[in-house]
C-alpha cells in the first residue's frame, strides 16, 4: 500500500452523546503518530463546515485541551442533521477536499452519519479522487449494525442505573404502596437505552426497581400495563417504571407523537412519561404517579459516564486512523467483544454500506415472556460497558469542560448556498 | 444542669434529600459519646413509627453501614408526611415515649416536621414528661426561617449546575440558533432551586447558561417570556431557560397546577416545563423546544452531591445530640456563616416555634431588575454551598448505597390506628 500523504478531516454528525469528543481526541492524538497525516483539521458542524470550509486547526489546540475532551460531553466540533443530497453538494464536497488536499476523512456519527460519510467516499472514487474515509461509530441508541454496541450508549445506561439507584433510595422511605413513578429515557426506535437501565438491579435482588420497562419493541396495551402496575404496588413500596420514548400500540402507532418530524424525516417524540403518568392517575385510585424525563441531560451526563465507554470511544478514534493510513476506506471502525468470559474490547471494520441506515434491534429473546424485563442474556451483553467511572475534574464545585481555541483554517474558495 | 439519662429517638420526615441520611449518621455516632444516652432508636416513617411503635435499633448497626449513610440519599429510616392532628395521637406518642423511656427525641425535617417536633415538646412540657426536642434542619427548598441555608440544598444545586453545565456542551453543538431548552425545577413555594441554577454560569462568562430563570417571586407574563428568549435567540447558539415548578401568573395562579394535593394541603404540581415549551413551539415558529425535568431524581443525586453539604448535615446530627444532651430543647440546631470572607459555618440553635410553618423567602434584591437572572449577592450566598464532591463508593459500575440492618424494637404497647 504507498503511502497517502495529505491533510486529514474530522467530523461529528447527528446528536451529541457523552463520549463522541473522546472519539476525536483519539483521532488527533493517533495523528500525531503519523507524517503522512501533514495538517489536522476539525470541520465545524458536520458535513455543514464541510460545505461552507469552516475549518479548524486542531494541530494548535493544547494537549490539555485533547486530554480534556475525554471527559467533555456535547460535540466540541459542532454537528449538524444535514443531508447530503443535491448533486451541487456532493461536487463542493470534492472541491473542498480537493481545495485543502484532504485525503483522510473521518466522521463519527449514527446511521445517517456513516450513510453521508459512504455516499462521499462512493462520490471521491467515481472521480478518481485518492480519499480515505473512515466511519466512527456513535450513538447511544446503540443501533448501529455489524459493532457489538456504540460508544456513547454505556455512559447513558450508567447515568439511568445511577439515577434508578437513588430514586430507589427516595422511593423506598415512603413506604406508602402508592407511588408510582415513571422514568422516561431515550430510544426512537429501539429499546436499548430502556433495557440498560435494568443493570440498576442489584445482584441477587430481582425485585429491585425498575420493575417494569416499557419497550418501542413490545406493543403497548394500557390494560396490561395497569394490572402490571397493580401486580407491582402489592408486592412492593412502590412502582418504578422506565418507558423508552418510542413507545408504539398494537398498531404501531406512537402513543405520545407529536406532529413534528427533523430534518431525517424522524418523529420528533417526547410525552411517553407523562402519558403513563396519567394513565395511572385516572385507572388506579389513590395512587400517586410521578414522572422523570431527564431528556437530553442522559446523553450529556459525563460527570457519571462509563470510563469503558470513553476509553473505547478513544480507541475508536485512534484505529480510524490507523486503519486509514493503512489503507483502508470506506469502513467504519466496529467494536468487538472477545470470545472469553472475561469482557475484552477491540476494534474491527465493516463496510459503510453495511451500516449506512441500518438499525440493530434489541433481540426478542433477550426480552422475558413478561414482557417488561430483561434476562440474563442482556445483563450480560450490556454490564461490560458500565465499568469505571469517569473522572471529571472540577472547579469551584462544578465540572470543567474543554474548550477549544476554534483557530481557522483560511478559506480558499467563494461561498457555497446550503439550504 | 442536671444529666438526663435515657434513650434517643431519631427520626425523619418530609421530602427525602441527597444528604437527610449524612444527620442520621451524624446523631447515631454522637450518641455514641455520651454515655446518658442508653440506647439510640430510629423511627420508621417519622411520627407514623412513633404512634406505631415501630422503632429499629440503631446501635445494632455496622459501623460501616453508619459510614456509607454519609452518601446515601434518600431517608434510610423512612419518612412520611403524616401530620399530627387528632388528640388520641398526641397522646399516643407520649405513651411510646414513656414506655420505651425516650428522653432524647431528634427530627429531621422541613417547616411541617419543625412544627410536629414543637407540637411534641409542648405537649411533654404541658404533661411533665421530662423530653428534650431537638429539630435537624433538611429541605431541598431552602426555605426554612432562620438558619443560614438548609442541608440539602447544595447538593440539588451542584447537581442542577452540573447538568446545566453538561446540557450546554451539547446545545452548544447545534449552533442553529433555533433550540430553546426547558429545564423545570423543584421549588414549591419559593425560587431557590431555580436560583440556585444560576451558578452553572463560569466566572466572567456572563452569557452561559443558564440564560433566563423563571422564578415562583416574579409573576409570570407569557409575553415578557417569549421577548426574553427571542432575545437570547438572537445572541445565543441556543436558550436554556430553568424554571421553578411553582410559577405563577399575576393573578397568584400557579401556571400548571394540578387538581391533587398532599396530606399538608399543598397544590401538587409538574408540568410548568411543558408549558413553557408549548407556549415557545406555539409562539416562535420554526424554534425546537425540549424540555428536561430531573424531577425526583434532582432531590436524590447523592453521586453529584456536595461535600460541604453532606458534612453540614453531619455536623447538624452531631449538633443536634450536643444540644440535648447539654440542656437544650424545643429547639432547631441553625446553620450559622461566619463573617469572614472565607467561608465558614458552625451551628446554632434557634426555638422550633421560630421555625414551624415559617418561609424564608428569596430575597428580591438578589434577583435582577430584568427578573430572569440573578446577581452576586446571591452568587455570593450560594457557591460556598456546592464546594466539594461526595465520593460514593461503585461496584460492577454502579453506586452502593447503605441498607440498615432494621433490627426491630420489641413494641411494649397495645396497637393504635393512624387516620
Amino acid at each position: 500500500m504507498a503511502e497517502l500523504s495529505g491533510n486529514a478531516l474530522v467530523g461529528q454528525s447527528g446528536g451529541p452523546t457523552a463520549v463522541i469528543n473522546a472519539s476525536v481526541a483519539g483521532v488527533i492524538a493517533e495523528a500525531l503518530n503519523h507524517t503522512c497525516i501533514e495538517e489536522i483539521y476539525g470541520t465545524l458542524n458536520g458535513v455543514l463546515g464541510l460545505l461552507q470550509e469552516d475549518f479548524i486547526d486542531l494541530a494548535a489546540e493544547s494537549q490539555q485541551t485533547v486530554r480534556a475532551l475525554r471527559h467533555t460531553p456535547g460535540a466540541a466540533l459542532g454537528t449538524c442533521r444535514y443531508k447530503l443530497k443535491r448533486p451541487e453538494d456532493f461536487e463542493r464536497v470534492l472541491a473542498v477536499f480537493q481545495a485543502h488536499n484532504i485525503r483522510y476523512f473521518f466522521y463519527a456519527g449514527g446511521n445517517d452519519s456513516q450513510d453521508t460519510a459512504d455516499k462521499i467516499s462512493q462520490l471521491a472514487k467515481t472521480q478518481g479522487y485518492e480519499l480515505r474515509v473512515i466511519g466512527i461509530p456513535k450513538t447511544v441508541d446503540n443501533d448501529l449494525p455489524v459493532t457489538d454496541h456504540c460508544p456513547g450508549y454505556g455512559s447513558v445506561i450508567k447515568y439511568l442505573g445511577t439515577t434508578i439507584r437513588e430514586l430507589a433510595c427516595d422511593h423506598e422511605a415512603m413506604g406508602r404502596h402508592d407511588l408510582v413513578s415513571i422514568v422516561e429515557v431515550m430510544g426512537r426506535n429501539a429499546g436499548w437505552i430502556a433495557a440498560g437501565a435494568s443493570l440498576a438491579k442489584r445482584r441477587d435482588h430481582p425485585n429491585d426497581p425498575p420493575h417494569l420497562i416499557y419497550l418501542p419493541e413490545v406493543a403497548f396495551a394500557p390494560e396490561k400495563f395497569i394490572a402490571d402496575v397493580q401486580r407491582v404496588l402489592k408486592r412492593e413500596k412502590y412502582c418504578l417504571v422506565v418507558v423508552g420514548e418510542g413507545l408504539i400500540d398494537a398498531d404501531g402507532n406512537y402513543i405520545a407523537a407529536a406532529e413534528a418530524t427533523d430534518a431525517f424525516g424522524h418523529a420528533q417524540l417526547g410525552g411517553a412519561g407523562e402519558y403513563l403518568k396519567n394513565l395511572v392517575e385516572q385507572q388506579i385510585p389513590g395512587v400517586k404517579a410521578r414522572s422523570c424525563k431527564p431528556g437530553i441531560a442522559q446523553r450529556a451526563a459525563a460527570h457519571a459516564g462509563s470510563k469503558t465507554d470513553a476509553d473505547e470511544a478513544y480507541l475508536a478514534g485512534q484505529a480510524a486512523v490507523k486503519a486509514a493510513v493503512n489503507g483502508e476506506t470506506d469502513k467504519m471502525i466496529t467494536l468487538v467483544r472477545g470470545d472469553a468470559e472475561h469482557y475484552t474490547c477491540e476494534t474491527g471494520l465493516a463496510p459503510l454500506a453495511d451500516i449506512a441506515n441500518g438499525v440493530k434491534k434489541l433481540p426478542r429473546e433477550w426480552i422475558n415472556e413478561d414482557g417488561v424485563s430483561m434476562n440474563f442474556q442482556f445483563a450480560r451483553y450490556a454490564q461490560p460497558f458500565i465499568q469505571g467511572e469517569t473522572v471529571v475534574p472540577h472547579d469551584a464545585g462544578l465540572p470543567v469542560f474543554a474548550h477549544l481555541e476554534k483557530v481557522a483554517v483560511e478559506k480558499l474558495l467563494p461561498p457555497h448556498e446550503t439550504v
